[in-house]
Parts: C-alpha cells; structure tokens; sequence
C-alpha cells in the first residue's frame, strides 16, 4: 500500500518537483491544479513547452534568446547603436528592458569568470563582444560603438567580470562604464525594482 | 521598445504565470529554466502534461484520479475494507495515504457543503457513499462497511460537512468517526505533518 497514485501522475509530480523553486508538495498542488483544469488549457500549456524549445535559439549578435536572428532587438533602429549594455545572462536583459530606462543594445555574456568553477574569459561570448565592438562604425546603419556599459552582478563573480571586461575595452579606446552602486549587493539583477534599476543607471561611472 | 521577447517565450511566460503559486517573476524564471535544459527533458515534461490529462479519470468507487477503474486502492485486497475514509479532495487523500497509517478504503466527495457559494450535498459524491455503504455486505471479498471515519477540514465547511454526514450516516446504523482535534484550525489537511495526522487518527472519536 506505499503508493498507490498512478505512475502517469507520479511521474508528473516528479518532473515538477525537479523544477526550480518547486517542492514534491508544490509539485502535488500543481499537478492536482492541472487534473481539475480543461484539457485544452493543458494542451496548450504542453504545446507552449515544446514550441519554444523547438523555435527558440541564440542571436548571433547579442546571444540572447530569440526566434529569429538577429533578433528584433538587434536589428531595432530605433535603438542607440552606439552604447552596448554587457549582462550575465538573458533573465538579467530581460529585467533591465522591462524597467524601460535602457534604449540601447544588448550582449548577454552567458554567465560570469569564476576561476574556482573553472569558468575562464573563453566560456564566456567576451569574443563575440570585442568582435562586435571592432565589427561596428562600418556603415549608415552601423555606427560605431562608444560606450560599453557594464551591468554584469554585484556578486564577486560580476565584480570580477566586470573589471576584467574593462581591462580589455579600455585598450581599444572605448568608454566603459558601470551600473552604480545602486544594486544592493548579493542580489540577483532579475529581482531589483525599476526604481533601483533607475538610478544604478543614472549613477553609472566611467572605470 | 516595449517588449521584445520573443512571442513564443511571452506565450509560456503567461501560461506559465496563471498556474496558482506563481506570479510572473517565477514563471519567468521557470521559462528561461526550460530554455537552459535539454530539449528531450522539457517534451518529456510537456508529455508527462498531456498524458495526464488524457489517461487519468475519476474511479468510478471512491471518485479520486486513476488510470484504471476501480483504482488500485479501491480493488487492494490487503486493505481494511470495514472501514471507508471520507476526504474533501484527492489531495486530502494523498497526505493522509502518504502517512501510512491508514490501511481502509477512501472516499473523495470533491469538496465540501458551503451554502454560501451554493455548494449543496447535491455537488458532493454523497448520494454515491451511500449507495457504496448500502452496496457493501453482498459477498466474500465484499465485507460489510461497519465504520466511515470523516476526514474532512477543520474549516467550517469540513465541520459543517462531517455534522451533515455523521446525521446522515447513523441513520444506517453505522459508526461514524471523525478525525480527532489534533489538526490545526484553518489548515488545509494536504500540509499537516505525519506525526499530527497520526495523532488525529489515534485521537478519532464516535459522533
């Protein structure tokens, strides 16, 4: 008599619960929430899953997330091409565009240097980004880069990210500047208000 | 600007964010969780989804999901089936299944008589644990049912449920328990601890 709840619902109840920021009880909430609901919004939800991870790739210019490459960001006009905004990671973009405060482009790096993981400036697109600034001010439509900011974590990781990147950017004459110490420390960038967000911006400093 | 995530990735967000204990910054997290893992991982979750909803049905006995009807624990020879545990909700029925220390038959009534959202005995499977009662006593592997132990909520309306059942039920000559008081007030049976659940079973008394 261990358990007697159908192997398809287990099973359910096990993916979810290897989710992030799930439980095996948050999971059994969930999987009874989908029992009670329509088949169809199920479906959909299903459908949604897979779509996604058949559609969605990487830009070739910023290697954030997207369905068509360049994504549409990239190829905006009505963005500043000038100023290029360095992240971690496509959650940490996304909460910076949602504030609105940034008109400029992106460059997800993928993550952060962490020498104790073995992460070294190579697993990172820290090429792809030099590349990009060296590739830019070749055409109307391609003004060159001026600015570089910086808005990788105010973890230690990001600290070292960040001067690293500066080191590098420095020698091809380009300003660099980074997200003031607006960001409480410690704190995922995803999970800082747009008021903060605002003024991290409008303190950015030149290293 | 406004938003240029990918329509696709915006779709899931959404679904996502509906599911209950979710709001939109977690399901954004959960998304760009799926982004990250293998793709077979994520149509496997995504099947998992719909296999559920197309494989798992109410037993037609004791109305909780399963895949086969009657469901594995309504047809267990080794359980105790003198006695029939009613619960509010197939959730009720796993916490309390998942303590062990319950070896009858259940009962899920799918909630529970509240006047004021026009929830009537009529909405409940009541009628049908009637009829199973009245059913019960006809042959060998089909003892009499001599106990129905309520293990509806402390909530007013499990109170108010069990009142109406126990009057109901011993009308039938049968012994009517119901859990003892050692479930916190207000607490959704699903979240209480083995140990409390199993004091409540040793504590049931006779309406």
């Amino acid at each position: 008599m261990k358990n007697a709840n159908p192997p398809l619902l287990e099973n359910l109840i096990e993916r979810l619960a290897r989710l992030p920021g799930l439980g095996r009880k948050s999971a059994t909430r969930l999987a009874l929430h989908f029992l009670r609901q329509p088949e169809d919004d199920v479906r959909e939800l299903a459908g949604a899953l897979t779509e996604v991870k058949e559609k969605i790739k990487f830009c070739s210019l910023c290697h954030n997330f997207t369905d068509e490459d360049p994504c549409p960001r990239c190829t905006d006009t009505r963005r500043d091409r000038s100023i290029i905004c360095v992240v971690e990671t496509p959650g940490d973009l996304m909460a910076l565009d949602a504030s609105g405060i940034f008109n400029g482009l992106y460059h997800v790096l993928g993550g952060a240097l962490t020498p104790l993981s073995g992460i070294g400036p190579d697993d990172l697109k820290i090429a792809e980004l030099l590349n990009r600034i060296d590739q830019s001010g070749t055409g109307e439509d391609n003004p060159p880069c001026r600015e570089i900011l910086l808005a990788t974590g105010s973890s230690p990781e990001g600290e070292t990210t960040a001067t690293y990147l500066a080191e590098r950017l420095k020698e091809r004459g380009i300003i660099v500047t980074r997200l003031a110490r607006g960001i409480p420390i410690g704190v995922d960038l995803e999970y800082v208000d747009g008021a903060t967000l605002r003024q991290s911006l409008e303190f950015r400093r030149e290293l």
